[in-house]
């Protein structure tokens, strides 16, 4: 069977584009360093669509690769078996808000900066706000994404409340339920959310929104070295201070990003600096930012800067571009580590003592209240092989060390495909075992994101 | 192969009881009003054992029904196949208490008073808090159980970071992890959780833990009906207030209840009430209250009253005992449904109108905050036949009208034995057999507590 028949499924030649015509972003991903290849790419427009497409697929055997915006950072949405590119972007309508039972239902290929906005104008609020926000509503839940405000908040597996998949086999499935709890049968939508396109499209999503915030307040805190900064974190969680936000980094990349950006933080007397946000109401937030500066002033602070809205901005911005400021016009191998918060200190000191050894560049920034550590190894001007072989070591060394800490190789970005040769080193074969029994279930003729974290 | 067998695994006579010699109240669950019939009563006391049983029972295709305390009200640890009782209640060592990353690890036999004695011990606090306070963590996790706290703090789930389990075939793995945040793979933890010890038995877990909050302060709001009150369920959430818990009761049950614990509600100029409680700091307690009276008084209230320690001890053991005082020496059928918050008066009504028409009694009254209505059906005088016909079609209107609402059959409770067949009715096929199929994964032999919820 011909790849073009799929023009008789989407009876418009717009949404149906063959081999070589297909542009160059679809075969990549946020990252645009690996492109793979790809007979088709199609961009349906409802539910009836992916069914048939998913059929037509499995009569045939064609690799599908589902597709949202194609920001994630680990290759998931990158085509590497050929067969066709199932893009789900078009589908991006918001079809209900239920403002009684604060549900929102929407397809998968609203934009996040799209749902925040609609919300936000309803006084509403969703909470997960993962950096890139041309990210896809369908492809944060497929990855589990976090960002910034997880210490309070929660992931985005914490808003899914209902799916609707079309499952590897084309059956239309609603797991999850509109309700908020729910004790009834095994939980089919805890295996959709983060697993990367391997079990099912997802089609229909309705989330959990909360009532906004009234206000939300900054304070950066400057220390003398990293490790008196992440001490105060599990302090400042017990002080009941409730942050929204608890970033850490280090100066040497906050200078390179207040260069990039060209803005400079409210105090530069530190080290390292620890970043918080808290929300809720007025007395509420100088409640909390007063606790948090009693623990931190009593535990090594060098200062404590309640930021305004301008200073505040500005060190969002800065925080927004540590990566991206070292990476201009340089490769970089992201890395999502997350380990127990108290191990912050160790594993960063490991990570700078393997950078060494190594002959790598490495920088680590990240969200410091939940253990999910940023690294970036940065190629500079490194030969090609080179780089590639001493890559290979570091990684292997850190998600070894990682996984001695009760780490796990991702907190919030996925393993796709660049991740899967060292998450299937540090997970126990059984569990591998249960993964891949469990695709062949949703997906028995294992033509979804094949080749990815685990299969 | 005999029974009798076990005693060359577990080699301590005290913790294999054969046949009739197993006490009556094994063979049963909370309710006991049904009993089951077992070959052992197993007494496990560390991982091995189970593996150790689990594969006998492996080897000679014995049914085994793990138990916890026995508390569950849907019959979900009554052995209805014979075969072997997996007791778990002897493995309740907490193990350790993690106070920089807020986890606790313990067997799952802990009780959950022990479990919220110990952690509040160090000023911490595991919200969770379902009405019986001698079940087993392990039983939590296996039903999901809900509670009074969970409108603000969510659910059993959501306090579930790792866990250990022997699965149906013996095999022991570990699934989720002592880390906040997680991308790493498919979610096999929350396969488990909820999943009433259909695909194995939990033998170890890490439960997440945070601060204790500094105050609590319950409030009594009258209403002159349910429907005004329930009305302002989602105003109030919307306000911001963030409530800990919301519950509603009607004031038939109240007095009931009042003589039956012989206490009095500190107002009593309603026919419907809402019971609040409020928790975090002195300030944002009076912030929030002040927020929901705002709210409550604008829509309704007859009055808002700010309860007193004793005052608040006394709304809620009446409100804890409105179930019990009406069942006292009488039989009932516990129900509870979920449903949209907004369809609580819609529901409540039909319940009402759905008791009329069989003639039985039916109290409603629980957990408004997230829609999970507590419905009892009381049997009273009726005759045996009559009541079981009566109750089933009753049962069977009340999980079709549920399910009409985008409700569940259980909120909390699970489903278990006694709601199996409705359960059934309201889930589609597909689902049914995801859920069959996954079972089959953990569990070839189909040995662990078949006969209950999909299976
Ligand atoms: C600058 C930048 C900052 C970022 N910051 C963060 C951050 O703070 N936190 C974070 O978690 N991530 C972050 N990311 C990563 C990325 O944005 C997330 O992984 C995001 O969730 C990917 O969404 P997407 O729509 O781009 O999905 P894609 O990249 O298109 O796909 C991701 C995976 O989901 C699958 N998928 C997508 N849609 C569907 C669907 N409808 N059904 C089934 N499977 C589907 C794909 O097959 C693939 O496996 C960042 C990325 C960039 C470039
Ligand atoms: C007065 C009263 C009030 C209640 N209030 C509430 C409430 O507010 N909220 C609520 O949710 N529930 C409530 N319940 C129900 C009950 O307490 C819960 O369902 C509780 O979670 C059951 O725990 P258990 O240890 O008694 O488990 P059991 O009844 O022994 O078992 C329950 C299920 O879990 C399985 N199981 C138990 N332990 C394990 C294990 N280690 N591994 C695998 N499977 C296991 C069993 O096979 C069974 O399927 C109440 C019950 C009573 C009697």
């Amino acid at each position: 069977m011909e790849y073009s028949q799929l023009k008789n499924i989407i009876k418009d030649e717009n949404r149906v584009i063959l081999g070589e015509h297909i542009e160059k972003e679809y075969l990549t991903d946020g990252l645009a360093l690996e492109y793979g290849e790809a007979d088709a790419l199609v961009f349906v427009k409802n539910t009836n669509e992916v069914v048939n497409i998913i059929r037509f697929a499995n009569e045939n055997l064609m690799p599908v690769t589902p597709r949202g915006a194609g920001t994630c950072l680990t290759g998931a949405s990158i085509p590497t078996k050929r067969g066709i590119i199932l893009d789900l972007s078009k589908m991006n309508n918001i079809l209900e808000l239920d403002e009684e039972n604060l549900n929102i239902t929407i397809e998968p290929g609203v934009l996040l900066k799209d749902l925040q906005d609609y919300v936000e104008s309803k006084k509403l609020f969703y909470p997960p706000d993962p950096g890139e926000k041309a990210s896809t509503i369908g492809g944060n839940i497929s990855t589990n994404a976090g960002g910034m405000r997880a210490v309070k908040y929660g992931v985005t597996r914490d808003y899914v409340r209902e799916l609707e998949i079309v499952s590897g086999d084309g059956t239309i499935i609603t797991v999850g339920s509109k309700t908020i709890k729910n004790s009834s049968g095994l939980d089919l939508k805890d295996l959709i959310v983060g697993s990367e396109g391997t079990l099912g499209i997802i089609t229909k999503i309705t989330l959990k929104v909360i009532p906004k915030p009234a206000a939300s307040v900054s304070v950066l805190i400057p220390f003398d070295n990293l490790k008196t900064g992440v001490n105060c974190i599990s302090k400042i969680i017990k002080s009941n201070s409730n942050p929204t936000a608890i970033e850490f980094m280090e100066n040497n990349i906050v200078e390179n990003s207040e260069k990039f950006v060209d803005l400079k933080l409210p105090c530069n007397n530190g080290n390292a600096y620890l970043l918080l946000t808290f929300d809720g109401e007025e007395d509420e937030i100088s409640a909390n930012i007063n606790k948090t500066r009693e623990v931190v002033i009593n535990n090594g602070a060098l200062d404590f800067r309640e930021l305004n809205e301008e200073e505040a901005l500005n060190a969002w911005t800065i925080r927004g571009a540590l990566a991206s400021s070292i990476c201009q016009n340089n490769e970089q191998v992201p890395i999502d580590i997350v380990v127990p918060i108290d191990k912050i200190p160790q594993f960063v000191e490991f990570t700078n003592e393997c950078g060494k050894k190594h002959g790598i560049q490495v920088i680590y920034f990240g969200h410091a209240g939940d253990g999910n550590i940023h690294v970036s190894a940065i190629r500079n001007s490194m030969e090609s092989n080179e780089w590639k072989q001493r890559t290979h070591k570091l990684l292997n060394e850190l998600y070894k060390k990682s996984n001695e800490f009760n780490g796990l190789p991702s907190g919030e970005h996925g393993i796709g495909l660049t991740k899967k040769e060292y998450f299937e080193k540090v997970t126990k074969d059984e569990n591998l075992e249960y993964m891949r029994n469990i695709k062949n279930i949703f997906d028995k003729n294992n033509i979804l994101n094949i080749g990815k974290v685990y299969c």
